[in-house]
């Protein structure tokens, strides 16, 4: 008889979303005139720009000519796209990173999901907490994370990264040794960044402890202070302790279009073994490239017309944030993030809990947002807006805020 | 200190293909005029079809616009692909599955390599030999497979079922009690099909044992023979013990597209557990969806006009399979497969070993074919060729091996 993975009875039921879309259908059910307004997404809503969609045109174009077609791509990426992505995201830089450390994907979601499966089952693992789920319920399945405590409402093996207004959102060195640490800066759900000598001591500790960072980089487009370092490679030895996590959804809009990157230093290695060649053996046995059209359209982000266009998305999310953060603190709300990232975390008004102020603000407001606590304990209290909407959405939401 | 996957180091190096490359290699460079034929490659080389083409222009355009831009997809599919496949794929053959059951992928190779991550670590595996190295790499990465014999060129801890000319490469059921069983028909790389009596043998022991049969239907497209099932739900009793995987690689020419499915019923249960709860959250943990525009090809597969052209194309390659098939009888091969397959699986003559006849091949007729053994040590003394070259390619390399 066969038996099944148990580790997937201990994953917790993702409640959050649904919570959420049950409470809005209600509350529109009663209230059929309300125009809802939905700051809660982290998904883009701005269409792909006039050089990506000719650059799919023209792959598409090459698929319907035998002497142009093409099968099969590369496990690891054309090298056209790990070309442009190593040239301009790191040479350009000046991160000594080279053109076959770059393992094209189609996201960094199932990279961050998938990275764990090179690691051994009983490693240690440490996470910020709130935190983006993938990172946690992926380590559930492959039995690193222990038993899911309700009282504590977290996993007993996992080692959790308190981030707080106390701490600014950057979490503290763990006190226990730990082999895995998944960092996500600009962060999501806290929209908090790390400079490069924070970002440096992490490094140093993980070199130190002979840790491995899975760095997910995922919101690096919207960096703006210079202080901030947009590749962890940019912090001295990295490339021994790091592999780094690489989408083209929140800065080209890529949501639908499915394409990401990791980065594995051949540098990097463990036990004498190296995990650039772990990594592409399991890139070479569990997955079979990219789409060839969407590689076609992430070398176009890298051309300099796709990089003005990209921009111009960036600025225009960057644009709704700014407008975000100055509506709440007008208002008198602490707010945090939206600086050099698109989300914006609040702590909740008058001691009122996470899923409190989502009840006041979509009945008195009709907008949506996120609880905090559904991203972990440490989240409980807060709440998270993001600039994913539309200029006008975006300001009626905010001037509604403002008058409640 | 972390520790790596330690059962990475039990893979054997992928040499197959790296030793033909190799052997070609060198080969041209000491015949400079040859004219090299390569009727080794799995890969498809007819362009995509004008349907599908303008599906893919139809998409990009939507993404274009943000009244009709597409962000994430849903984790298992658009309703409209997963309607389309069951419609065509399911219902039309009076098989009772629900759009619900089928969850979309980027194709049968990621399906074919995760699903092993939904069952227990110890599960006992069986598989054929020879094989598609995918299922075998995925357990050894997973711990399943035990230590690589190199005496016999197989894992201690696999259960191997020999296929060879004697039992016409349909395995044998396995002598000891197996959890999962991989089956791949219509063949990869022999050829071979099963009627729907042998298949429903093969439901009956797994429902009989409590197993679990990983059905590999990547080929169906190319069944010619009307007691050959195209799906295993044709099989009495298999909603309750096997999962299908479906690829549109190899029918719609897909392989640089990325396309595929799985069908996970939700009557499949073991230990009070529904193996459709457990893949649906595995896809939406370490999986994002398949893009959207990659989904409306798929649904224009299933058009009227796509089933025509994709049907030609199917034509098109099974030219080239009878073509080989008669050219190698007439030349006194003993030859199988490329009735229901786009493969042809053949005895190398006069007790040549694999490698010997492909060198022969190479040396005395420039053409380039797949040694059996690379699939298993039961390949060993047979040879596979492929039908997805152009017309004109493959008619010229029968012709050489005929006048050799």
């Amino acid at each position: 008889m066969l038996k099944i993975n148990e580790n997937y009875q201990k994953l917790q039921g993702s409640y959050l979303f649904s919570t959420i879309a049950k409470k809005v259908a209600k509350y529109q059910a009663d209230n059929a005139s309300a125009k809802i307004i939905r700051l809660g997404i982290g998904d883009v809503t701005r269409p792909l720009t006039p050089t990506i969609i000719r650059a799919l045109h023209s792959a598409v174009d090459e698929m319907a000519d035998e002497k142009t077609f093409r099968g099969y791509a590369p496990d690891l990426g054309y090298d056209f796209l790990r070309k442009a992505i190593c040239d301009n995201d790191y040479r350009a830089r000046g991160c000594d990173i080279e053109d076959d450390e770059i393992f094209v994907s189609d996201g960094a979601k199932p990279d961050s999901g998938n990275i764990q499966e090179i690691f051994s089952a009983d490693s240690k693992v440490a996470v910020c907490d709130p935190v983006y789920p993938v990172y946690v319920d992926s380590n559930v399945m492959a039995g690193r994370a222990g038993d899911f405590d309700e009282a504590t409402g977290r996993y007993t093996n996992l080692v959790y990264l308190p981030c707080s207004g106390e701490n600014g959102f950057r979490p503290e060195m763990p006190r226990e040794d730990v082999d895995i640490i998944y960092l996500c800066f600009p962060n999501n759900p806290t929209g908090a960044a790390l400079t490069k000598d924070e970002l440096q001591q992490w490094v140093d500790y993980a070199n130190s402890k002979g840790s491995v960072i899975i760095f997910d980089a995922a919101y690096e487009a919207y960096i703006s202070n210079e202080s901030v370092p947009h590749s962890i490679y940019e912090c001295s030895g990295a490339k021994e302790c790091a592999i780094e996590l690489h989408s083209f959804s929140k800065n080209a809009g890529f949501t639908g279009l499915r394409l990401g990157y990791a980065v594995v230093p051949k540098d990097l290695k463990r036990q004498g073994v190296s995990l650039h060649s772990m990594w592409a053996r399991r890139h070479g046995t569990k997955y079979n490239g990219a789409p060839y059209i969407v590689q076609r359209a992430g070398e176009a982000v890298y051309s300099p017309e796709g990089k003005r266009e990209i921009q111009g998305l960036v600025d225009y999310y960057m644009e709704n944030a700014k407008y975000i953060m100055s509506g709440l603190k007008e208002a008198g709300y602490t707010v945090y993030g939206g600086v050099d990232s698109p989300y914006i975390w609040l702590a909740t008004p008058g001691k009122m809990s996470s899923w409190e102020f989502f009840d006041h603000l979509l009945t008195k407001a009709s907008v949506v947002g996120t609880p905090g606590v559904g991203f972990g304990s440490c989240g409980e209290g807060y709440f998270r807006l993001t600039a994913f909407g539309s200029h006008e959405s975006t300001r009626e939401a905010v001037d509604r805020i403002k008058n409640l």
